[in-house]
């Protein structure tokens, strides 16, 4: 059995519609018939069933018996979807800002415990922790806190590159690509620290993030604490309904 | 050309196999080959590809080249994820808690502005605004405001339905199913008024979602304002790496 190596052809058809869709679609609409997009892009039917299977999970179509498919323009719209790890730049530049970095620190660092068993490596541990701030206008709006384990680190770098997404330095320093997130939705209040660093008042809400980062095997191989201020990104989510019968 | 209705074969068969790996595959592991889940589950081979392509995307499992389909242990455990719009008492019970419900308050009200904008129909039309809390083992855990257009509403109803998801009354006495949920991420602090309900300090942080439901035909249907306390219910959500050359 051939097992497709991520991004599959399906997925590739699945991007270029999905380009199409936001450029020609945005206030809805129905879709050419299958054997139609087929030719049209040069690819099997199965190939685009595949692909319209993975549009229609991300909500961005539907299907509707003996009528075709169709477009939601509501999920075609949506700016910043939580399930999309954006570089933070992207976003704040989706939600039509300036976006510019500014590096705060770089520290080699002790792995507290929970953060040592969320990479299930040892307590104590050495990792790096590298601080960045983004800016949205100039103003503070994202606060990024990124955690990488010593020992995962192949090769020596120039601070510099910490600008970078973490994920470019996880490529090119360590070999390491991230193949998902994992993160835990936390509202929180700004204490005095976080209210200085994001320019903003102590006992203002922020919504933020804890993401572990897992490489192409599954393995954890990054830790993020990230925060957001509201008023700049605001996330939305596409939500299905799980029925009870699914779970117990 | 046939169009399937939602859910299809393909997700049908995904369903069962995501139970299958919630049994048996807690700690991870390979998944048997395309031809034997099609043989065990007496579908076809097209049909259990279809279904591994929702289970990858949903990151329960990942297709490794040459290797085989292997389970993403960490996202099988995930108890809570955001995109599933679980009713309020299984989040709870998920969570490891005894679930129970208070009924609180049941209007007819004037759709504010920003509600009646989401939900397409002229401000101050009438709506019915009801709120519920959900108990975690006795304490305010999620507070919940549905609103419903009362021109959706096409039979009487008794008040205590109201207890009921309100899909449940969706569907009973507006002819409405809700086929997703788009949803805000908001974090706020707890006013007074808030903090009284959900038994709280004012000033702690809560979760806040801005949902709107919407049907098969994807209209919106139904506003609701949920609140979280993070000490009960947390969410996760798996977020996937989207590159600035898909964006721009």
């Amino acid at each position: 059995m051939q097992i497709n190596r991520y991004p599959t052809l399906a997925a590739r058809v699945a991007k270029e519609l999905r380009k199409q869709l936001r450029s020609e679609y945005i206030s809805g609409g129905q879709l050419p018939s299958e054997p139609e997009i087929a030719a049209q892009l040069g690819v099997s039917r199965g190939t685009v069933r595949q692909a319209l299977t993975i549009l229609e999970r991300e909500g961005i179509i539907f299907r509707r018996q003996g009528a075709g498919t169709f477009v939601n323009k509501y999920v075609l719209r949506i700016q910043a979807r939580i399930e999309s790890a954006y570089e933070f730049s992207d976003l704040i530049r989706i939600a039509g800002f300036e976006a510019s970095i500014r590096q705060l620190d770089v520290e080699n660092i002790r792995l507290p415990k929970a953060i040592a068993e969320m990479l299930e490596i040892d307590t104590d541990s050495r990792a790096l922790s590298a601080s960045k701030l983004f800016l949205a206008d100039g103003q503070p709006a994202i606060y990024c806190i990124d955690i990488v384990p010593c020992n995962l680190i192949r090769e020596s770098y120039e601070l510099s590159e910490l600008l970078q997404p973490i994920f470019t330095f996880l490529k090119n320093r360590c070999g390491q690509s991230i193949h998902m997130n994992l993160a835990e939705i936390i509202p929180e209040v700004a204490d005095a620290s976080l209210a200085e660093i994001l320019d903003m008042q102590p006992g203002e809400p922020l919504l933020r993030l804890d993401e572990v980062g897992h490489n192409d095997s599954g393995d954890p191989v990054l830790f993020s604490r990230i925060y957001f201020k509201d008023q700049f990104i605001r996330f939305t989510v596409l939500r299905k309904k799980i029925a009870s019968e699914e779970l117990f």
